[in-house]
């Protein structure tokens, strides 16, 4: 599949003569129309919902979109809770899955009265202890090695993350001797996947777990949460992830061991983040310099602080140029200002000759970008601006200043 | 060597109960004796400055204690300059050394008179244009595959920075027709780098390419600089960078090279950062949890947002324990609370038990540590303390709040 940006030419030269590059621009079609695609995908589960996880895209403007959109979020920290509390969301709106979590951090989850999911059975004490326990509780589970993880994340044994399968048996007989009735049970393996079967084959692990816990402990389970991990295809030519396949793998699994067996019906959670807003966001820079020295490298005005996933994990991130010759396609580093040589948003990336002044778009950048941004060599990260449905912009987040950076210095 | 906290736990609990975990604290005293060492290793050469890389530690009462100890600064952005602004650091106590280069930041070099090191010979004119040329100019120079890189920073030849030889060239000979003056050649071909020949051998590359370039162009240089990359021995075992040893040798090839061949005298620039404060520094952090699955996982209050290192590259930090029985000891994983498998400090590193509320030291945390920080699930970066030399202790950076992190958001 070709990728081209959601803005022509034409557009954008009106957009940046109004607001200066870098910036990145949301589409707000986009995000709208992907997320009734996937509550739609997974409207045979009357309960379904994806906690949009807060991590990927912590901007209030697209938070808000997501909830109109149904979303519900997935906080894992006191500061995302309280970005939630600004926004007026609440309750079981949120799931608040954290891990290693503070006392201050389990009392606004309790306060704010959102559904818990906790990372370790001896939390469960904790929680009592400090924030006094929910009604409603649910557990991570860590699968080891019944499941392969994938390569992004690693193996699952290897994860701080999560229970194995003996704590989970002791977790939830503890919560119910403490009088906790509701019951849901969460796990997360996979980062940026893009195979369905994947996502099919967790759901099945999570069911069966689901009937032998309810069998065993006498207990009714009322949610369960697949996690994340729906990946985007990065590069041209790579496929999507079919979201009408993996929701009826599920469907097929959940009938036959869930309804099938008897057992009360189950909504249906995920908390997927980079798959619901990740391709509907360009980062859009200007060309600064072009350098020869060893290699030819284009320099743009945007740094890895905006965008870290190139240098972070050298992953792919595609760039459209606008108007140059196509003809003439060479392979040259593309790079920003940091005093760091990994600081490049591709390395050895064929491209058509570009000089100072013209535009790039870097895509799929809304998510795990901003969010991931360090202030490394004094370097501010730039703006976010969304593209509404109407094709007018706004600006929802302001570019940082050097007051900003100095903020927690004392002089 | 064994690793020792420059802190008692006696006094450490002082603190603590003061000033809550976690927190970095800078050792005032070992920051002076080392800038002291620094200096007299390097006495023989009168013009002998470190312009400490700014971009490792950004914190204002830090960079005041270098300054006062005779340190210059090696600023790479706009905003660095900026800061120096603040602390009243100007003129040739700055080296702005920049690549791919914005016009607002070329204008504040300017306006401030620092030494200006270019990365390309095309930001001359482009430097003339748009702020003006100074006095003096100095260029970086990249030796491709004339060196081979440590294994931090890579192949020369692949790294963005620096011109080739024959840019050299080119470049100061189009300098000296713009009427520019003074000369100083630059290179940076190390990070962290433990052995002293490979500083010795980099001076001798540079001398013999000053002598070259003066015989061949007619012109006089005044500066050489060195770069930074001096690494400091992050296990217990490693062996400090002898000093003196560096020293020596680059002062024989000095001798042999440019006043045997009777060129004029040359002041050494350095641009160490990591060297000069990173040994003298402890991130201090509470256990908050103690986690058994698959593995044991000693949770922190303090995340990678404050030491991104050991997530990012694997580097290995040492870790005191205080007061805990050494004889049994275990390998385990030390996490904080991102969700984010790689927030971990340490893997599989054997340390006696640990429980909730036992104190830990990480090292060598005073350097790239801030400043590489990120806010990746609303993590909030702590704050610093500097252990003046009298012991007694006073905040040099506020810790982050949520207000911080709302700072750029538009509800």
């Amino acid at each position: 599949m070709e990728k081209r940006p959601f803005l022509t030419h034409k557009r954008l030269k009106e957009i940046v003569s109004q607001y200066p590059t870098p910036f990145h621009i949301y589409d707000e079609k986009g995000i709208r129309d992907n997320m009734q695609r996937f509550n739609s995908a997974f409207q045979w589960n009357e309960g379904f919902k994806n906690y949009f996880a807060v991590k990927a895209t912590p901007t209030p403007a697209i938070l808000k979109i997501l909830k109109d959109e149904g979303s519900g979020f997935d906080c894992s920290s006191h500061t995302e809770l309280t970005l939630m509390e600004r926004l007026h969301i609440s309750g079981e709106e949120i799931m608040f899955t954290s891990n290693n979590t503070a006392v201050y951090e389990f009392e606004k989850a309790r306060q704010m009265d959102v559904l818990i999911n906790l990372d370790d059975v001896e939390h469960l004490t904790y929680l009592e202890k400090h924030a006094g326990l929910p009604e409603a509780i649910s557990f991570r589970f860590n699968p080891g090695k019944l499941k392969e993880g994938n390569k992004i994340i690693g193996h699952p044994e290897e994860s701080k993350f999560g229970m194995t399968k003996a704590q989970l048996f002791e977790g939830y007989q503890l919560a119910q001797n403490k009088g906790i009735s509701r019951f849901g049970l969460h796990t997360m393996v996979a980062s940026n996947e893009l195979s369905s079967d994947y996502f099919i084959e967790t759901a099945v692990l999570l069911f069966e777990l689901i009937a032998e816990l309810s069998q065993k402990l006498g207990i009714q389970f009322e949610f369960v949460n697949l996690g994340g991990g729906l990946g985007i295809p990065h590069r041209p030519g790579e496929t999507a992830v079919d979201l009408n396949q993996v929701s009826i793998g599920i469907q097929q699994a959940y009938e036959k061991i869930i309804l099938g067996n008897g057992f009360p019906p189950l909504s249906l959670f995920m908390e997927c983040g980079r798959f619901v807003t990740g391709p509907y966001g360009l980062l859009i820079s200007t060309v600064q310099h072009v350098k020869k020295s060893y290699k030819t490298y284009i320099g743009l005005d945007a740094s890895m602080n905006n965008l870290m996933r190139p240098a972070l994990y050298g992953a792919y991130h595609h760039i459209s140029t606008f108007g140059q010759e196509q003809s003439h396609i060479n392979p040259v580093d593309v790079t920003g200002s940091l005093c760091e040589n990994n600081d490049k948003f591709a390395i050895n990336r064929p491209l058509p000759p570009l000089k100072a002044g013209d535009l790039v778009a870097i895509h799929d950048s809304s998510a795990h970008r901003y969010a991931m941004g360090f202030n490394y060599n004094g370097r501010l990260r730039s703006g976010e601006l969304l593209l509404k449905e109407d094709g007018s912009f706004v600006e929802i987040r302001r570019p940082e200043n050097v007051e900003d950076y100095f903020q927690t210095m004392i002089f």
